[in-house]
């Protein structure tokens, strides 16, 4: 077990710059998660590890040839993006899952990391075909997303597309696409629900965009006590993935 | 319009007590918020403000016998307890509303603050008639339970109650209490949803108490994919409280 002592390690300060910029995670085409529980849902999925660096052993085998180093915590808390690091701290390569047609869930412009991840592992529990992130999205491969989804990184069918790339999409694999929105052309979302669907779900703030709202075929509500104006992003998402599952 | 620009100015360094001690804010009565949206939520909803600084003029009407306090900016980000501070920070007094018999969620050591604020908004959107908070939940007044609460705590009935309050209460009212737990005894949550229900959901570590669960008639699960083993606890509450509002 070799011992890291120094920023200028060139593991260490890969593992830094892969955690704090999207350039460098998308130059390497590999991405940073932490603690125990992510490795070994890693090392079960049979993810490539390209490093892992620890301030605490983890209690778990991890193969003879995945390169390991023992570091002070210190040492750990600057290689890592993110405060409170659990002691383990690895790089992973990307190995994005394309998504299929079924039952798609489409984000356009969200861009809270934490709400995306979250929305990687709901869709993920609830067997989504694909979560498609449209507009300006957070990055995927963001710590704080990383950290929300949970491992369902690993797993779930997700990309990125620009709306030209969406419509292509929708209309080779026949999908339909409806729009979440306040409207009063809105339908109830448990009167929608079929296969072979995708949803679209616009920032909190502002909603979905007028051009893709143009290339839906309808929308959909969600009902709700009209002293609110609207849910949190991702709780939005989840209920609208629990609908589109509900069939199955 | 009074200006203030001293950190020892008394209106000041009370607000900024506020936002950082519980104990404080339990002595006071009093909680803060910040940002022009939650203001306006406030008056709407008739809240009683106490004090409003802003280093920018919020784009509303707030009544004459309203303090309101001009700051630097600087200053206002001294007082507020979060970063990013909108430019509008403003203390409010508790009205707490109590819970009452219908469907109701119970949270079980929920430390997130955010998860927290989360599931009060939408509880609110899906009217519940209560949330209750048991165990060592995040403080219902945190300010990033307020931020992710979006106002609903001006309107949202919820209360903390020790577990003995908790079965005096489900007794009281002729409650069916419900937990939330990955059992083999479980029921399907979409098997379960009758009138007048409490579920409980427990942490996303450790899921509910032996004790929460020996009070509970029954156990509920939400079906998910068998690779993933939960959901985030606001979006699990998320889809319980749905559900509990399906038959309305």
């Amino acid at each position: 077990m070799e011992r890291l002592t120094s920023r200028q390690n060139p593991t260490v300060s890969r593992m830094r710059l892969l955690g704090r910029e999207r350039a460098f995670r998308e130059k390497c085409g590999e991405y940073v998660c932490d603690g125990t529980k992510l490795l070994g849902e890693a090392l079960r999925w049979g993810a490539e590890i390209t490093a892992v660096l620890w301030s605490k052993q983890p209690d778990i085998d991890v193969p003879a040839d995945v390169p390991q180093y023992s570091v002070p915590a210190e040492l750990l808390d600057y290689a890592s993006p993110l405060r409170n690091c659990p002691g383990v701290l690895f790089s992973v390569k990307m190995r994005p899952l394309p998504v299929r047609a079924g039952r798609v869930i489409v984000l356009e412009t969200m861009q809270d990391p934490g709400n995306l991840g979250t929305v990687l592992r709901t869709a993920n529990a609830f067997g989504m075909d694909g979560v498609i992130l449209t507009g300006d999205c957070a990055d995927l491969y963001n710590p704080k997303t990383v950290r929300a989804a949970m491992g369902a990184l690993l797993r779930q069918r997700a990309e990125s597309m620009t709306l030209e790339q969406l419509g292509e999409f929708i209309e080779r694999n026949g999908l339909r696409l409806y729009g979440a929105a306040l409207d009063e052309r809105s339908v109830d979302i448990r009167d929608t629900m079929v296969d072979n669907l995708a949803v679209a779900i616009g920032s909190e703030g502002r909603g979905l965009s007028a051009e893709l709202l143009n290339m839906c075929e309808g929308r959909v509500i969600i009902p709700m006590n009209p002293a609110c104006e609207s849910l949190n992003a991702s709780v939005a998402a989840a209920i609208i993935m629990w609908e589109l599952g509900r069939g199955r």
